[in-house]
């Protein structure tokens, strides 16, 4: 048995100025930036959800901009299993986490937990 | 004064069976699909967000899937002169709804307020 839900979404944009693609997706979206510490800085920032739901980040990429949602889970490999069950496919495997594609050709990724509410409000695969 | 805030997500699918891409997005986020009534019901299948924080839809488009994000507002053209203020332009109007571009590119929507949580939750714009 595993766990996962939406953890929430990243802002792919490609730019060389993240600080500046991040303060227009914080300030349209009502939100603050908080900086990720050590190398994670130089590709991510942060924006906070002021509702503490959604974990959010805004990423510096080299493909064209997108919006892509991350599903958090306490067992990745079984849940890309379970995506893969459903019609998903592995594009790669990235750090911690494993880029998939849905059926309808959007990507998302598969990762950790990451937001506050995992534990509560993850739902549970049999 | 106007307010606004995220209202949640779209994720715009490429396809003949929008019944089929809203059950893929369905159990991949675990969430539930519930059908719109009437004309809209024919593009659009929204899914429940378990802790009713967001509004999310599945919808049939003709251009290429993605996921695009959603501004709610109680003032649509005061919320569109705020985006556009940040740098983001006007694409087209759609119905109640306003079709706009970020500055890294990303399209997004400015919409009527949609979500439980805006009444309390939205952000005030002076």
């Amino acid at each position: 048995m595993h766990k996962s839900k939406l953890a929430g979404f990243v802002v792919d944009c490609r730019t060389d100025n993240l600080q500046s693609a991040a303060e227009f997706w914080a300030a349209a979206l009502g939100m603050q930036t908080q900086p990720l510490p050590g190398q994670e800085g130089e590709k991510y920032i942060q924006l906070l959800d002021p509702s503490d739901r959604l974990h959010i980040e805004v990423q510096s990429v080299e493909h064209s901009s997108r919006v892509h949602l991350d599903i958090e889970t306490d067992d990745i490999e079984a849940e890309v299993k379970r995506l893969e069950a459903l019609g998903a496919r592995q594009i790669s495997s990235v750090n911690t986490w494993c880029v998939m594609e849905a059926p309808t050709g959007q990507r998302f990724c598969v990762v950790r937990p990451e937001s506050e509410a995992f534990a509560a409000q993850a739902k549970q695969w049999d």
